[in-house]
């Protein structure tokens, strides 16, 4: 019998560089799945359906929640946002590990809904280097940066409820604490209870 | 300030290869701190007072268990065994991590005064393996073999109870295991909220 698959839940302030470590992570870890989330908002240019996001139309999306289909979901600037569960606990039942990306309060969501769901939270260097990052970018505004840093504070002041936080000061470190909280969450007693019992046949 | 520093105990059955991984992970981290175990048995050739062990006579092991100074002790054929508690203490206020090597009871000891201790138990690959190896050293008879394997089904039955529980099926992994518990361990939540506050700062 194998043992069920890991669910990893990353969050991380825009500007922390959650997507270059990710990245990275599902190079080095070829086993991982990563869950795309679902929204009914337009595709950007260059974004691609099932590998940005799945693109649903606002009745696709509502059936979805009414069947249960939506591990979580919220509603941003007029659209919804969420992770389609059915795949998610396919892999985790196959053995598989998932990770997946999502804002704070909808982490809370899923660990409630699967409570070893593992909650990893990246924090920037500090604030104001985020804001470095925000206004070095150059695409916001002055007022749509001050918003950024608002919410970033509101998400890291939630940190507290994660399983684990690291920072995304170099790039490289960052990649060894996230592959280390990988390795060492399959480590746990709760995890390997079937390989004490395995080890001790025909003690 | 200074986060205190973290208590890792280790236990593993005889013949596991605790003993090579330790080293192993001392050497590559250097501010690891060993803590030396003290017994009143007597010193085995080449076995170095405060390296080995602290070799204390009886009446030095009674006067430092009346004056609380022993984390935890336990006696095992006639001898006493124990950790001497000052200088682990007086490590994890100045913010230096602690190792220290266990059997399990004593390792439950630990856990209850000192809550934030790590637990990291080392299984064999299985049972049958940890026989092999200790007939393949050739210094024990039968009967003190069956006798190892007894005590070491026990020792592997008290491991759900320890934090993370890792195989010594391959050396090279093993160290690596290890090495992401120590890393990972230092990420947990827990040990970060004063992280949390720092990046806060001029928000």
């Amino acid at each position: 019998m194998i043992n069920k698959g890991s669910l990893y839940v990353v969050s991380a302030p825009s500007g922390c560089g959650k997507g270059t470590i990710l990245s990275e992570i599902l190079k080095r870890n070829k086993n991982l799945f990563y869950s795309v989330s679902a929204t009914t908002r337009q595709p950007r240019e260059g974004e691609i359906d099932g590998v940005d996001y799945y693109f649903l139309s606002p009745e696709e999306f509502k059936t979805e929640i009414d069947n249960e289909g939506m591990l979580e979901y919220a509603q941003f600037c007029g659209n919804y946002y969420g992770t389609p569960k059915k795949k998610v606990i396919e892999k985790l039942e196959q053995g598989i590990d998932v990770v997946l990306e999502i804002e704070t309060k909808g982490a809370m969501k899923i660990k409630k809904a699967l409570r070893d769901a593992i909650l990893i939270f990246i924090l920037p260097p500090s604030v104001s280097e985020l804001r470095r990052r925000l206004i070095k970018r150059g695409t916001e505004k002055q007022a749509v940066i001050d918003n950024r840093i608002k919410e970033a504070a509101e998400e890291i002041n939630r940190a507290r409820n994660y399983d684990y936080i690291m920072i995304n000061d170099e790039l490289d470190k960052a990649i060894e604490d996230f592959d280390a909280i990988l390795k060492a969450s399959k480590l746990t007693s709760r995890n390997n209870i079937k390989m004490i019992e395995e080890v001790l046949k025909n003690a």
